[in-house]
């Protein structure tokens, strides 16, 4: 199935700040990318990055449309041959068994919840259906689909679930994945710390790779 | 299967004090754990409470033991024919099929990660494992099963991986779960608010169900 990983190729991850710079950002947000890319290939499906602008992703296609993740991911749903599938390109966690029972799941529209009410990944396979990113989405996308009288399932995925946006979400990166993402922060020397209760990252040495 | 549920039935829940009072928290708590209990009755197994005080929750069994969660469900696992399942009892996201994964899945021991390195629901076949729940127990659980020689197994599930610690967690709550502690949110005035991009509560009448 081709599978469309909307990207901000320009500033991405600004809520990483307090623990990693721009340049930084920008790095890390590209080795997770490359991660959802890979997944995608390894469970034997066709990637195009959707970037709001000119990138080198190393093996994966880039399509470059620079309007908001909405209308871009929209028209691309217009102009494909459906089914199509859409995966957010920060989901380090992601493997090619969670891509399986997303994509294996037969209903005309399968969404992954994003923890924070996001939506992560989705099945499209009707056009009676658009995205709306925007706010609330797991719940508007439901509602969506059930105002058109399309069968929508849901998708049970920590995996798909772990976007990052945030310091604390670099822990769950650590603990759980393997791939560029995690070598990125480790080599930047980042490694995970309890403080009240919950994990965290702590950074030890400067520098990333 | 015989499933373990540990509850705090003292002081349940304090990081939960931005939005609930001491009172209300021992209320959602119980109503947490009652969808959990109700979900494993209704996956077919058999649900015991593992209690710190004597309390009554409806349908459910309790047994009490009042030390500290690890040795607390050491010493029940000691005791059971196994297989045992232990099943945190603040998983109000936890439905009949993400507990079929759970016991489901043949290994020796399955560990279904929480939110920020904890293990929120595990099964335990062989007496060579013992749980330990301080630190980063999703880590030590699997770093453990592997030095004891035991075949081990992660199943991915945001139904299992979604603990309620935080305010912030409730908006989850909101979202994607259906039964008792759902209920006593929305009754207790309680509804999806979007701060900063993220989802939070906000809580517009006084006064819990």
């Amino acid at each position: 199935m081709r599978v469309l990983v909307p990207f901000d190729a320009q500033s991405p991850k600004t809520r990483l700040s307090p623990v990693l710079d721009a340049e930084e950002r920008v790095a890390f947000a590209r080795a997770m990318c490359r991660d959802v890319v890979a997944a995608i290939q390894a469970a034997g499906h066709d990637p195009t990055v959707l970037a709001t602008a000119p990138i080198d992703l190393g093996a994966a296609p880039v399509d470059v449309d620079d309007r908001p993740l909405t209308p871009a991911v929209n028209a691309a749903l217009a102009e494909a041959d459906l089914p199509v599938a859409i995966a957010m390109a920060d989901l380090p966690l992601v493997t090619p068994a969670a891509l399986d029972r997303l994509v294996g799941d037969p209903a005309e529209v399968v969404v992954a919840p994003g923890l924070g009410g996001g939506t992560n990944a989705l099945v499209v396979r009707t056009d009676a259906f658009s995205v709306d990113f925007h706010g609330v989405s797991i719940r508007d996308h439901r509602e969506a689909a059930t105002t058109a009288g399309v069968d929508v399932s849901v998708v049970d995925s920590f995996r798909l679930a772990l976007d990052v946006d945030e310091p604390d979400d670099l822990a769950e990166v650590l603990l759980h994945a393997e791939g560029r993402a995690r070598e990125w922060l480790d080599s930047a020397g980042l490694s995970v710390a309890v403080r009240e209760g919950r994990v965290t990252v702590t950074r030890t040495v400067e520098g990333g790779g």
